[in-house]
């Protein structure tokens, strides 16, 4: 058996193995590449002023002639938004998405100005050839229409990536197409790559039927403003939340920028009826309370989301009144506990009813699918190989266990990392080899020119603050001229510690007149004020700020050497 | 539309509507019928006396010639158990079942000297024709081997009757075939009947692979003997159980004769392996206590059944220790409850530790799918029309509403008793007209001779017991001879109540000599003596036993008019 050549189908991820989020799975065969989604990482608290994180395109860079086309699963930031910062480094042929997803990705190229060309809705019966591999599409139920999981055929064998799914039979919006899934799997597939996100969670999620009722039920029984917090991105509650509105007379205030425009999307596709139900805050504002739902960002309790500043009371258009009730149609992702919960207690403190989602009141569920229905997907596929994906590792751990039970071989479950890359040839398939991935992190919009040492100087200082050391040297004479001059930021008040200020001045200018000699050093002077001052500091305080030296050279027209 | 005429398509039940046993469902295409089961249900407690309870034949014997075949689902009792008494009274030209059904319908047939040639074994992929009709099946998972749905066709449209069944993705056995019901879907179903059974319970059923798992568990962690009861028929358990041992190196002794065969016919089957790992009941007795597991019928707390003798302390082979564990693997049929826990607490008085099926503790799960499981075959199948089979009123009535939220027309679905018919023509369904269906009691060997009446007597005598009164009349001149006999059974001790049977005498002296004339009229007589006992009885003693009057005419040779 040949392996890694150019007769073999390579299969890799660029992202979503290992974490929730960016997305980015690849198919190469001879020399052609096809994509699947291309998604970013909202950064977790301790990446600081990093705003997403994309995966990292060297490779598709370094084989841009081979790309053929992108194909999305549906229209999550986490599958789609990384396209402008793909489109801005990379050439890409094509790119094929389902309808409601085509509408966020247009929008998102809009807001950028970036013109693209070939942008192409498919539906469930498309059919995409290129020279060595075919394209086919089945529906899936998810949070958001137009879901699909993508086959992709090549001489080598077939492989099947679900997309995000769960299964739902009675879903509010069409039914995932068990019997296409069925079809493709008797037809035989090689590699299955599946949704990991709740492999930890047993039996069966809940479904979105069910989600409608328990929501429909506060409805009936509240005679008060409702003020609903819940994910922009799940189309199916927004459409829920809109019909109930329209049954219970109420009309719809909708706060935060993502659920202004993924309502207008969904509009524009069809997807959620009755337009006129929707109003400013204004008009909301001169309505009875019994008139009115306020549809808002911030389930997650973001600091700056609309509803974390109306339980602050600060929100310019919305005051709280007594007989007002909060509803977080959402569940907390892991990490904003803490925000969430102080956003609750903020709310109870003006008096207001908060429902929240618990075992007895099913006002969420998530859109991927539990142990058993990820069982069921491995049954209607029996793929020979099991590679699962979108999930940290112990989800891709778990859901490769589930699949070992369904009688996959466990040596043929794959529990990969991004840029490990699987060989398939002619139906058999081996680990071999890895191609670069990781993350690249976008700071407003400037891609990739934050990295790593960045993030750690950021994550210090944003504990200890920084020191900055600035001496001035006559290279004439090789002379300091004067003490060194101390500024601070983020380490200690300045007033209150003059002191300690001057006693750094002494210590930076010991360091340096201990190193001047014939021949001047930068480095070595640099690194002795590091130490000295480090070491000095961190008795005295306790703290390890940044200490950044700057040499002033006042010979040579007081250039700087930082 | 023309309906119930020769070109449409009938489709009734003769048992399993409304109830949880006696399975017997039927299609008939012109000339053709075709049965799928014909099930015996175990009376309950009120039932007294009564050993089964077997579907009404009469129709079918009625329109014996057009039978072309009985098709068997699985091997279960109330399946199969009313087949030699169908064989008994109509003509059967054929009979297919799979393996495992074969194997205990020979036995059972055997046991009662019945000789029968057109036994015959399908599999899945067998198709059997007929002039209108045509067969075929598909693999279901359920807590026997070779259980079966079945799909049968006819220029009217397609009818599939799922049989018992769950969704277990991990199953002990094959996996049920989701692609051949997908594609049986696809083709297009007009009617599908499903099981009801469960219903009632939301989500999904446990997989009896978490039961495997709790089960080796217990016997990890056991030093003493092991007492398992579970059900006989679900023979996935036993198969666990037998494994088990093998593994922890204990062998098996067998109480209960339905254990027995399901076992024997097991091991035939091959569906059991380890034939040697069964002892007898006096091997067990010289083994060590790690050495022995003991496997039971009497889960229900049947008294005659072995655990509940080993548990009173009159079992001849086997007596408690102190050390040993009993395993219920099962769980509560209604209206058992109390005979369980009755043995659950004698056997914790003689000092033994407890299993059950709890929700920390899975060792038992049913056989039948719960709601999302009949959403599934639902959804696999997606009919036209639905008609809930195989329940209560309760349990159909909610599985209606399951098809309801699964998109089937509300309209489209039928919630029938047993007797009802279905019209099939052309597609389309309507209700239309009935047949003759009920309950037939089956007493020892007697089939049919036990009715309702006779039911109530049992019922009256089980509570207040039955008073005879015999008189002696000669009709030459129309006199009483002496005073009438009284004999009671179950009504008061006799010694204690001499002076109430020596009034009891007096009245019916009076009553007869009331109504005695010149022209006797027998049953004006014996309605006098009822009237006149009952009363008296009642107001004396609270009771209302049956009373029974005989009149002897000893002038016609003592010839008794009961």
């Amino acid at each position: 058996m040949k392996f890694f050549n150019n007769d073999d189908t390579k299969v890799f991820a660029l992202g979503g193995l290992g974490e929730v989020g960016k997305n980015m799975y690849c198919v190469m065969h001879n020399n052609e590449i096809i994509i699947t989604d291309v998604g970013i990482t909202f950064p977790q608290g301790d990446l600081l002023g990093i705003d997403y994180i994309i995966p990292d395109f060297t490779f598709l860079k370094n084989n841009e002639s081979k790309i053929k086309a992108l194909f999305i699963t549906h229209g999550h930031e986490d599958h789609i938004g990384g396209i402008p910062y793909l489109l801005q480094s990379v050439n890409i042929p094509a790119i094929y998405a389902p309808n409601q997803a085509v509408g966020l990705i247009k929008r998102k190229l809009e807001d950028r100005n970036i013109q693209y060309k070939n942008l192409f809705v498919y539906n469930e019966d498309s059919k995409i050839k290129f020279k060595h591999i075919e394209v086919e599409f089945f529906k899936t139920t998810h949070s958001i229409p137009d879901s699909h999981g993508i086959c992709i055929t090549t001489t080598n064998g077939t492989i099947v990536t679900t997309g995000d799914f769960k299964f739902d039979f009675t879903p509010i919006g069409p039914m995932a197409n068990l019997h296409k899934m069925a079809q493709i799997g008797k037809r035989g597939v090689t590699l299955l790559l599946s949704d990991s996100t709740n492999a930890l969670n047993e039996g069966m999620s809940i479904s979105e039927s069910k989600v409608d009722e328990a929501l429909s039920d506060i409805f009936t029984r509240t005679k008060g403003r409702i003020i609903i917090a819940t994910f922009a991105s799940n189309i199916y509650r927004l459409k829920h939340i809109v019909d109930t509105c329209k049954r219970n007379n109420r009309k719809i205030a909708v706060f935060g920028r993502s659920m202004d425009n993924n309502i207008e999307i969904s509009i524009q596709g069809g997807y959620i009826k009755h337009k006129d139900i929707f109003i400013t805050p204004e008009e909301a504002n001169q309505l009875p309370p019994e008139k009115i739902c306020l549809l808002c960002t911030g389930s997650q309790g973001e600091p700056l989301a609309a509803l974390s500043r109306i339980a602050n009371g600060n929100h310019k258009q919305i005051k709280l009144k007594n007989d007002d009730i909060v509803v977080f149609s959402s569940s907390a992702i892991p990490g904003n506990a803490l925000s969430i919960s102080k956003t609750i207690n903020k709310l109870y403190l003006r008096g207001v009813k908060v429902y929240t989602n618990t075992s007895l009141n099913d006002i969420h569920t998530s859109g991927h699918g539990s142990e058993e229905e990820l069982k069921l997907m491995i049954r209607l596929m029996k793929p020979k190989y099991f590679m699962p994906f979108h999930g940290e590792y112990r989800m891709l751990k778990k859901h490769a266990d589930i699949a070992i039970e369904c009688d996959i071989p466990k040596e043929n479950t794959f529990v990969l990392s991004n840029g490990e890359v699987l060989s398939m040839y002619k139906g058999e398939i081996k680990k071999e080899g890895y191609i670069q991935a990781g993350d690249v992190y976008v700071d407003g919009n400037r891609i990739g020119d934050v990295g790593n040492a960045v993030m750690k100087d950021r994550k210090i200082m944003a504990n200890d603050g920084i020191v900055v050391v600035i001496a001035n040297i006559d290279t004439n004479n090789n002379k300091l001229l004067g003490l060194p001059n101390i500024t601070t930021r983020g380490f200690v008040l300045v007033n209150d510690n003059a002191e300690l200020l001057r006693e750094l001045e002494e210590i930076g200018r010991k360091s340096i007149v201990s190193k001047i000699s014939n021949h001047i050093n930068y480095t070595e002077i640099k690194s002795e004020i590091v130490n000295q001052l480090t070491n000095y500091i961190y008795d005295k305080t306790g703290r390890r700020p940044i200490i950044l030296p700057v040499i002033m050279d006042i010979k040579k027209d007081v250039k700087a050497k930082a």
